[in-house]
This record gives C-alpha cells, structure tokens and sequence, in this order.
C-alpha cells in the first residue's frame, strides 16, 4: 500500500518534525473499542491509509493471536506495540505469580506480532493496601521476573508511565525518571539489541530491552519532561502516544480529547520525542466513552488523520 | 480554651508523631462551605475544641477581615493559613497586573488575621494558550513581583503544589520539587524571619518568606516526596494539608475523602513533615460535592475529630 506523502514537505524529508506526515500515523485499538472488532480494525487501517496499530489483549482474543499477526502482516500495518502486560503489585503470592505468567504470555503474543514493544501498565496499590513503597519494589521484583523471557524472546518492554491521577488503582509507576531509574536499575547501559521496523527508510536505533512508552497524556504536565525524554534517547524511547487533555476534564479515565480539542503542545512534544533519536510512529489512543467511542468509526478515523497532520 | 491531651501519650508529649493529638487539628473552611458561613465555623472550632481555622476568602468577605479577625482571636484559633493567593498567568499584562494586586490584597488580610501562611495556588494555563513553560515563567515572575510585599507584611507565602490532574486550569506547579526550586530562585538561602504561633510550647523554627504548603492529596503519588520534604526542611514548610485519595475518584474536583477512607499514608506522610521540622497544625481541607458538604457540619466536624486521631 502506498500513501502520499503529506503536503508542506521541506525538502529535509520524513525526518523533519515540523513536516505533517500521514505515514507516522498508527491506530491503538482502544480508540475504536466500542464499535468494531479487531477485523474491522485491520481493515478500517489499510483502507484509511494508517499505516500502524496497537492492539490490547481484548481484541486480539476475538481473532486469536496467529490469525491476527497473519492479517496485521497482510496489511502491512507496522504493530508499534502490544497492550499490555504488568499489572504486577498483589496481596499476595499467588496473585505476583500470576501477573508475572500473564505478562510472559503476552511477551509471547507480542513476538508472533511483531509488536515494537509489549507496553507495561505496571499496575496500582493491591486491594486493602496504602504501601505505595511497597507496591513500587513489586513493580520492580515484576519486571526483573519478566525481563529475560522478554530479552530472549526479542521483545522490548515499555514501562509506560501513567498519569499520578493513576497511582492508586492502575500504576504506580508515575514518571519518566521514575520509570528510567527502573530501566537504568534492571538493564544497566541499556543498549540496543533489538532490531525496529524501518518507517519508510527512516534510520531508527536498535531497541533496549527495557524502555519507556511516552504517552502525551500521561506526561505533558512534569517540569523534568525535557530532560527526561533526553535522558530515555533512541534506545529507550520505545512508543509515543497521542491524544490531548480536555478543560475541563470530567472523568479520569475516559474522557480524553482528539489531538487539538485540548491543551497540550503534541507538535512540541512530537519535536522533543525526535530529537532524542525516536523515529517511530504516532500511537493515538482515546479513551472518550460520551464522545469519540461513540462515533462511526470511520468517521474517527479520518478525523484523527487530519487532526494529526494539524497537531502532531 | 482547653483541650485535653489525647489518650495514647507516650511520655514523648505532643512532639511525637505516633501520638494522637486533638491539639494538631485546623478546619480549613472549605470542609464545611456549602452549609455554614464564617462566624459558625468559627463558632464551631470553638465548640468542638478544635484549634484551627484556615478561611478562604469568599468566606471572610462574608464578616469583613477585621471583624474575622476579631472573633478567630476571640475563639483562641491558630490561622494556619489564609487561602488563596496566586492564578497568576493571564492572557495579558492587564490580567497579570490585576492578579498581582488581588494577592497583595491577600496578603494584607492575612497579616490582619494573623496567618501562618498565605496559601499561593499559582494558575494554571491563560484560555486558549499551550505554553505551560510560559506560564510556569509568570508564576515566577507574579510571586517575585509579590514577595517585597509579603515581607514587609510579615506574612510567610506557601506555594502548594497541585496534583498533576489540575496543571492545565488551576496550577502548572505540580510538585514539591518545582516549587522548592521557586523558592530557591527567589529567596535564596530562605532563612526563617517570620515568627510562628507555638503550638502548646511546642518550639516552630521561624518561617522563610517563601516555602510550600504540604497537602496530602496532591503529593502523595510523588516519587520523590521524601527527599522533597527534608529538601523543605522546617523553615519552608509553611503548611499541611490532610484528607484522602478515594478509589474510585469520580470528579477531579469534589470528590476528596475524609481522612481513613482513601488510600493515602496519612500518619506515614505526617512522619515525614514532622522529621523535617514542621510543628503547625493538621489542616483538614475537604471538597466534597456529594458527600461531606451535604451533611450536617456537626457531624463532619466529629467525624473529623474522630478519623484525625486514628489516621494522622
């Protein structure tokens, strides 16, 4: 499938992060959860011209993990990550164990994709507990726990930190230096062994076993956002994830803006993200249950196309 | 007034963090807004032995500053602070001016009242604009264009980091971290000059011009909580604030829980301020459309007593 390149080129080519580009685009499936099918995804994205998706574990159970890589393959959609695995802080041992083996089958499903990264929702405070402390060093004990199956299988980790409004019942994992100190900790040096998928001929460097996903939403208010991205670089930036803050903000989990309807600077952040050495695509992820999901999904579609060309 | 020492003394006195202390107790006013005006708060923390007030401003404008001030010193209450200052950022140098003077205003009621602390809640970003740099740089310049003023009038200003979830409409300084670092910039080396009510003989050193106030709600999630609070160390911590992170939240402005119903660390994180040096008041500030500002301010104000003494 080719798709043109977007209007306004510069003469610098695809690298330039001021230059619209539609092929850095790439669809998670939480954007369209409600109305269709992983299916319906796969093809929606060929026939749109979106050239990357995201799937969660949801969706890819209604087709099973080998029909979907099969499909993903024949559209030759990139899969620029796989959600998610983590959830590891629990009351007790048996429930550590279990997240652990869930996340090693989903580092499995992540190779047969050909997923860029398994994402890692670390998880929250287990049920009953105020340890915030503790539930960090489980996260910590969770991830070591995964990381050979994860390098052994050539599938990087992004700890994806999550906004604090987050801390208590989904991750406690809350900042890029908070998730870096845990990618220096646990693959000290961190450097690249994973080979990426080429976006049009793009150079991208290797991967680091263990990285971070960057979601706009997540991170746009911390004041050390700068340095931190800068600290992460090529090797440790493994996604990039866009949507927008709306003002006001009614819910805090699915009320989140298409890129424009709210306060962030995407077109900054995306400048930030390339200049450490990211070169892969643009994930938009929205969860809006009154809003977006609520939509026709092709009508999503091409709005996130423009809105991307517009703000990202 | 006299107020009884709480049960559970350890022969350590009132200075011990583990012990209950009815004496430790502030009402901020906005726990009881919706039902009662100022003289009944006021009449109330009398009643109910409770030590402390800290008003918000349309509450003082119903009696006027002085006569406020009259009956708060009439009642024997600690003003642990005066909220707010601040909202700096504004779309144009008329809207900055204008926010200037209204928190040199502040600071003069609080010099009326005798408060600890002017409570700084900064703003967030000006309608319409992305530059959460820009407006994080007039935060800075609005508390420098304050501070002479603040000195001369002997009232200490605490910056008070909000949660991440309220950067973009109500404060872009969303750490402990960020505000240390304005109060670093703009008053350097931040020797205490400004003399603190003793709390039952308890020794408070002096007060920096410029420090922070301390509330639970906003800071708990925080990686670097610890360092940042012995990083405050006694002369900037101008302030605690307690309630409690409910799981779920359902609105990221008045769903705040009474201390004991949430997930939050409070007698952990009430530790922490008071190795640091913090001898003030435990300031309860609770915004709760649904809950606790329906019910009888009686109640809540028992209630209070009640879940101070198990969980701070």
């Amino acid at each position: 499938m080719s798709v043109p390149v977007g209007a306004g080129g510069t003469g610098e080519g695809p690298h330039h992060p001021d230059t619209p580009d539609p092929r850095r685009l790439s669809l998670n499936t939480a954007t369209v959860k409600l109305r269709w099918d992983l299916a319906r995804m796969i093809e929606g994205c060929a026939r749109h011209g979106i050239r990357g998706i995201a799937p969660w574990r949801d969706k890819l159970a209604e087709l099973g993990v080998a029909e979907a890589a099969r499909r993903i393959r024949a559209a030759d959609l990139t899969v620029t990550g796989l959600c998610r695995g983590g959830m590891f802080p629990a009351a007790d041992d048996a429930g550590r164990r279990a997240a652990i083996d869930d996340t090693r089958r989903a580092v499995d499903d992540a190779a047969t994709l050909g997923a860029q990264c398994l994402v890692l929702v670390v998880g929250g405070l287990p049920a009953g507990s105020k340890d915030l402390q503790g539930a960090r060093a489980q996260v910590h004990d969770g991830i070591a726990a995964v990381l050979p199956h994860a390098r052994a299988a050539g599938v990087p980790l992004a700890i994806e930190p999550l906004h604090p409004m987050y801390a208590a019942d989904r991750a406690c994992v809350n900042t890029l230096a908070q998730a870096l100190d845990l990618c220096d900790a646990l693959d000290p040096g961190g450097p690249g062994v994973h080979a990426r998928r080429a976006i049009d001929g793009m150079p991208w460097a290797q991967a680091s076993a263990l990285g971070v996903a960057v979601d706009a939403y997540h991170v746009w208010w911390d004041p050390e956002l700068d340095a931190q991205i800068r600290r992460a670089g090529a090797a440790r930036l493994h996604a990039f994830h866009v949507c927008d803050w709306l003002v006001p903000t009614r819910d805090l989990l699915e009320d989140r803006g298409m890129m424009g309807d709210g306060v962030i600077d995407l077109r900054g952040l995306r400048r930030k993200v390339e200049a450490a050495g990211f070169r892969g695509l643009h994930e938009c992820e929205i969860f809006s249950s009154r809003d977006w999901w609520q939509r026709d999904p092709d009508e999503v579609l091409d709005v996130m196309k423009a809105r991307h060309a517009a703000h990202c």
